[in-house]
C-alpha cells in the first residue's frame, strides 16, 4: 500500500526529547506507508515543555512519545495516566483524544517482553544503575518478572532509595566492588554525546556477569554491550526496547497492529540488520 | 530531486484556520519534494488559538500560514510584527525563529501582484464586501494601487467604519442599489460550506460591473466567478491569490525561491489547470 498525500485529514504524531533521534521518525513513518495509514511522525525537542505539552493537545496532535528528560516532568501535564504509568510514575507516551491526554509507559511492557524472551533467571541478584523515569520502568519489568534480589545503583539520594524502596531492591549510591549475574545500565552512559565512550560496568564485572540489559539505544553497540557480546554473554539492546515500545505507540494511535514480520522490517528500515535480526530471533 | 526522509532535522512548517483545506500542503510539499528541502508542511485547526501558538513556539516549528478566523486574534501572541502587516493589523504569516516570532502579512502582496497583472483601473470605484483580517490587506493593495474612490460594504458597525476611514474609503452597512466598475468579495459568501451557494453582488451588479475579485479560494469558481465568466469579465480568483501568498511563505520559511515554472507546476497540482493556467498568463 502507498500513503496518501499530507493534506487535513492526515493525522501528526510526534515525540518530546532531549536529543531528538532519527530512529523513531524512520519506524513509524515506515509503518505508515506500509500500511496505508494517513499520519506523519515528526521528533521535536523544547526547553518550554508546558507550551509544547498544551500545543500538542490545542493542535490535536494525535500522540507524542516522551523521551529523557522530561519522562516525569510531563506527568502534571496529563489528564489522567493508565495503571502501569502511575504505578512507574514515568510517562513514555501520550495519548490526545479531542484534547483529553491520557499517559502510558510502553518502555515497561517491551522490557517485559524481552525479558520473557532472555534466558535472565530471576532468582538470581542484578545490579541496575540509573533512578530516572527509564530506570523506573525497567526495575517494575524487573520485578513484576519474578526478580526479588536486586541493587539500584544511582547518585541521586531521593530517587535511588526511592525507587529501591517501591519494589523491595536495595539502594547503592555508587558500584559495589562485587558485581552480579545479570548486569543493566539504565543511564547516558554509553550513548551518543560526551557519554559515548564510558561503559557503565567494568570489563571485570561484564565478563563475571552470566546477561548484560543496556537500554541506550543511539547507538544499540554501546561500550557494555560491544563487551558483553565478545565475552560470550547474552545481551538485550536499547534499539530492541525502542522497537517494541515504539510499535506499541503505533498500535495506540494508530489503532492497528502491525505483523511481526512488518515489525521487523520496520526495525531493519530503523536500526539496521543487527536489531533487526536479534528482535526476530527474540518475538 | 527527491525530498529526504523524514527525521531529526526535518522542519515542520503548518497552518491554523477555521477550515483546514488540503491545498497549502499539497503546494508546500510540492514545492519541498521539487527542490529537494527537509521540510514537511501540516494543516491544523484549534479551539485554543493561545496554546496552539504557544506550541508552534515550543516545538520550533518554522513557520505557520494563519487564516480565518485567527488573522487578527494572533497579534497579541507574536513578539512582533514585520510593517506592512503592523499597518494592515491582520497577520497571515508566523515566522518562528528560534522561539521569536514575527508575524507577516503575505496577502497584501499577493494582491497587489495579480492587481498589477489585472486590467483593473484605479481611478474607478469599487465595492468591498468584508471587513475582516483578509479585507484590511485586500483593502490597503487597492489603496497602494492608486484606488482611492472605494466603498467598504460590512454589516459589522465597528470594522467597517474603522477600514474605511483608515483609507479614506466610504463605507456602508450594506450593498448599495448601485454597484460598481470593479465589485470585491472578502467575505466567506461563495465558499465550500454553508455559504456555497450564495453569490456576494447580484447578478445585475455583475453584469454592469468591468472587473470582479474575490478571495474565496475553496473553490476557485464560486458562484460570484462563475456569474462574472460567463459575463465576460476579467477576474482575480482566490485561489491565485493563495498560491502567491503560499510561495511568499514558503521563500521565508526556507530562505529559497522557487522559480516561475515550478510555481505554475505546484499550482496545477494543488489547485488544478485553471488557476494554473492563469497564474500562468498573470506572471
Amino acid at each position: 500500500m502507498s500513503k496518501p498525500p499530507i493534506g487535513r485529514d492526515t493525522r501528526l504524531c510526534m515525540s518530546l526529547s532531549g536529543r531528538p533521534g532519527n530512529a523513531g521518525s524512520r519506524l513509524h513513518n515506515y509503518l505508515y506507508a506500509a500500511m496505508g495509514l494517513d499520519y506523519v511522525y515528526k521528533s521535536f525537542t523544547t526547553t518550554d515543555l508546558p507550551a509544547a505539552i498544551g500545543g500538542f493537545r490545542a493542535l490535536g496532535i494525535r500522540g507524542c512519545a516522551i523521551s529523557m528528560p522530561f519522562k516525569e516532568a510531563v506527568i502534571p501535564l496529563i489528564d489522567v495516566l493508565e495503571p502501569s504509568a502511575a504505578v512507574i510514575d514515568s510517562v513514555n507516551t501520550i495519548l490526545n483524544d479531542d484534547g483529553y491526554l491520557t499517559g502510558y509507559n510502553t518502555d515497561y511492557s517491551a522490557v517485559r517482553t524481552m525479558l520473557r524472551a532472555s534466558p535472565a533467571d530471576p532468582a538470581k541478584p542484578f545490579l541496575l544503575r540509573g533512578s530516572g523515569g527509564m530506570a523506573k520502568a525497567v526495575a517494575a519489568a524487573l520485578r513484576y518478572a519474578g526478580f526479588t534480589q536486586g541493587t539500584i545503583v544511582a547518585r541521586n539520594p531521593v530517587s535511588g532509595p526511592a525507587l529501591a524502596a517501591q519494589y523491595g531492591f536495595q539502594w547503592l549510591p555508587q558500584l559495589p566492588e562485587q558485581g552480579a549475574p545479570l548486569l543493566v545500565n539504565v543511564t547516558p552512559l554509553g550513548m551518543e554525546g560526551p557519554d559515548a565512550r564510558t561503559m557503565a560496568y567494568p570489563q571485570a564485572m561484564v565478563e563475571a556477569a552470566e546477561m548484560v540489559i543496556d537500554v541506550v539505544a543511539q547507538p544499540a553497540l554501546t561500550p557494555l554491550i560491544r563487551a558483553a557480546l565478545a565475552a560470550g554473554k547474552p545481551v538485550i539492546t536499547g534499539a530492541e526496547v525502542v522497537v517494541l515500545q515504539a510499535v506499541e505507540q503505533f498500535t495506540l494511535y494508530t489503532g492497528v497492529e502491525p505483523d511481526r514480520a512488518l515489525v521487523i522490517e520496520a526495525a531493519r528500515f530503523a536500526h539496521g540488520d543487527m536489531t533487526a535480526d536479534r528482535l526476530a530471533a527474540a518475538l
